[in-house]
């Protein structure tokens, strides 16, 4: 990470008018600071005029020292894994309520921005997984995430049945709805909904959340961040079993199809004010604070 | 329920050849018991040749005193609603491990069908749901099940919005994967899966599951069979949401449709052999025995 | 029950004083409405000098036509029981954050209960537990609760084992932390902590919600307002099991003693304001309005 | 660790008499491979006259170079602490069904321990907890735990209300029967039985496990092993509060006691034989093997 930042990169909600007016008011700030302000091409298409120099996520690499994000957890999630390749420390600035992964304000963000190039923040590092489809010896689709890699069972077919090892070991063969591999990131996300634990965001773990599994004693399971997970879709199925990455893609799998998720070399930076608290930020999202 | 039984109809799992044995073996001892037999029309259409009579599900109403079905649970759901409307009794005969629903053993099926035409034999009423789709003000789809109602995502749409009312009454605006709308024989399968109680099957109840809800608080609710459930569509989300009838119908929902489900004015009636005990079969199918 | 209520009875939460001041102006007011006003016993002794007659709870059968409880949803429990024997309707009111049976703001209480005073109450009636515990052939101790009965180890005793039957039929052998075994009402206090569903309180069930079950796939179980529920303490364990009705009474338990629980035989009647709305009140206290 | 093993510990499950005859046969086994062979001295009270040196557990350590456990987990828990502060490698060997932590069976153990001896075994490394209870600034109390440390009410007290901080950061105020602070060893055991994620036991993790909270959203949180987890008993409780230390000591509390609970320096060596598999391990105890 190289700091003082120089070069900063805008980028925003996808679809949203809405996000145009703060985007270009933190520009003009970033700007006034004698900071490079660069804006995200998709970003670029939905601001009208505007003298930023476009440029797309991939190209970020080596540019931009970092990146700022306006939009949801949403938002985050659909462009960290890009930027994570290139090493581009994220910031994340809410419109609404405020995320886990976006926790400043869009009515606080020109104070808190101005602190953090000052050197007033916190860095985060956070693991992703990687995850890749193979179908025979012969790999068909691959990608990242930052929350969890699921494989679902279509809403027209019934429980799918799979098979799970670790590090080549089998671990059970089971029938669900799904099976949720997730980072400590997304356990706060859908592996939460579905019964997973929360593992502290700094820890390195993987775990395996099942959805709606037909055999009650399957419990959350959490291993080592240097776990190879395979899991193999039996059954008669022919068709009506996903694979999503995030949110952001997804790729439907035949009988026979491996999934295998590991731990992603790279890990994403995320940056938080000085004061941030992780436990304070769990507090407000799951209600802790409103019942005593 | 007319007893004795004087015409018998045998129903066995669909798509399935190994149900011919077993099925001409029943027919042959019941015709031997001077019992008119007939074979469901898309059964007799697996046998071969066979001197009985095909008929129609939708025909049996008034002909038939009995039906034996030759299958599993699946089986059982697919026809249940079917001859459920005509007042037909069911017997559940299983080629593998038992069933809620279908506890005599195939290798067993002989004695314990003569036992019951003798009138060794107790009778349970299962209440069943009947749900319609409302779009705007015209009805578009309705259906039965004896288990459950579900509306659930698709696989590539995100969590679904929608808000339950009761009897009309407001109960909540809830993102989920699914609510599961389950009667208390339903209350054993998927709802249990998802976190719901197991809801004895003589009562006369509706469960609400929700299925990876978004609100860790939503747990499942209770009420009083009478009760109309309310589903509304809400959000962005133009397709991806599925109303599933047991395992056997499903119809594609739009936003703004609503889902009513309500109990059905008709029971299916199963019969057991004397002796049977619910309590028993939870025991063996939950393994409770196996840890003790 | 008798209305127009001619004589009502105040009755304030056990061992405090801040009830004696909004306690003593309700009174005031309904004197002037030409009301008779009595004041429980316990309660009496803390509000000083009064002009009103002490009464004992036992006493107030057939002389009093509703009761107004001032305090919080432990105070109804402490005293539902007890007025529940001789019919005499309640209505709560509380001084902090609203509960589920008293559901009258002390702010808001004097026009509420001028309404309902004029007949704009809505009347539920909540079913009770009566439990009674045998030791050999001899009932050593009995109890009512509107809540739930529990059976719980001590902190020093390891898991409990013992054995249940529902209406003399085998259910299960278990070993967990403790059984609790609760009302529709109590469905939303102890055994909605320990996994157990929300049951509509207009329902007449019987709810078993195993504590930390040791075996995974013991579920809370559902069952007709009329069955005998008997427990039977198995195990080694000479000491460290109690049973609890609601919070105010405990008794010990010894190796082969059965907890024998069954629907009491009267209802508690609760008035509530005119436009009360259940669903609302669970909205409340689940903070599901909340998050979306 | 000491290998070859030259001398050798018998600890029997604690008032047994039916492990004198298999620990005997062991001891001679061993004692004909020519290795020196000592008795806890608790066990050799319970065995009748044998040629065997008594030595009490906290004299083994640079004596003993290996532990056998003949007994169940409850045995190798009530051991573990004090062989683990010696270094003492640990193996166990189980009368009945096979546990997590004595998985050799006493049927074929003199063959395993054969093996065993030859070198062909694994070992495994087991994080163990520190605890401390303080009292105003001074502690009174201290203990080791190998599967969990315990904060739980009474049965005779209500719900318990405590803070709980981390590395001195606030978590929560909660409100609950009580607290499992649990290593990824006691993950399968009591945190299980309380809605905790299976942690692969070679990991280093704290995981903290509500029991029955108040507050529905309170989920079991997963934080680093270097993590020192503070609870403060909140409240008006004066009494019924206890901490457990696995299952072999207690410790009632006062309000404004503190509970300090930490990794323990040391870990305790387990010793499986050649072939051990966790994953087959927890498919049998938890019998996922049987419902596909």
């Amino acid at each position: 990470m190289k700091f003082p930042f120089r070069t900063i990169a805008l980028i925003g909600k996808r679809q949203s008018d809405a996000i145009a007016e703060p985007l270009l008011r933190l520009a003009a700030f970033l700007s006034e600071q004698r900071i490079a302000v660069v804006v995200d091409q998709e970003t670029a298409a939905l601001l009208g005029a505007h003298p930023y120099q476009a440029m797309a996520l991939e190209e970020m690499g080596g540019v931009v020292d970092l990146g700022i994000v306006l939009g949801g957890d949403g938002t985050m999630l659909n462009i960290a894994c890009t930027l994570a390749k290139s090493g581009v420390p994220l910031v994340g600035v809410n419109q609404g309520r405020l995320g886990f992964l976006t926790d400043i304000s869009v009515e606080t963000m020109q104070q808190t921005i101005a602190d953090m190039l000052a050197g007033q923040f916190v860095t985060e590092q956070r693991m992703m997984l990687s995850a890749r489809i193979v179908r025979g010896e012969t790999e068909i689709c691959s990608g990242l995430a930052l929350n969890e890699v699921v494989m679902h069972r279509d809403s027209v077919s019934s429980m799918i049945e799979f098979e799970v090892r670790i590090n080549g070991e089998y671990l059970y063969t089971q029938r669900a709805d799904g099976l949720i591999v997730a980072t400590p990131t997304g356990s706060t996300a859908y592996a939460l909904s579905s019964g997973g634990p929360i593992l502290h965001p700094g820890l390195e773990l993987i775990e395996l959340v099942p959805v709606s599994p037909h055999t009650l004693s399957n419990r959350p399971i959490v291993v080592d961040s240097a776990s190879v997970i395979d899991i193999k879709m039996l059954g008669r199925h022919a068709s009506g079993v996903r694979v999503r990455f995030d949110s952001h893609a997804h790729f439907d799998l035949e009988i026979g199809d491996r999934l295998e998720v590991m731990r992603y070399a790279a890990r994403l930076y995320l940056l938080h004010p000085q004061g941030h608290s992780y436990y304070h930020m769990l507090r407000e999202k799951l209600l802790w604070n409103k019942t005593l």
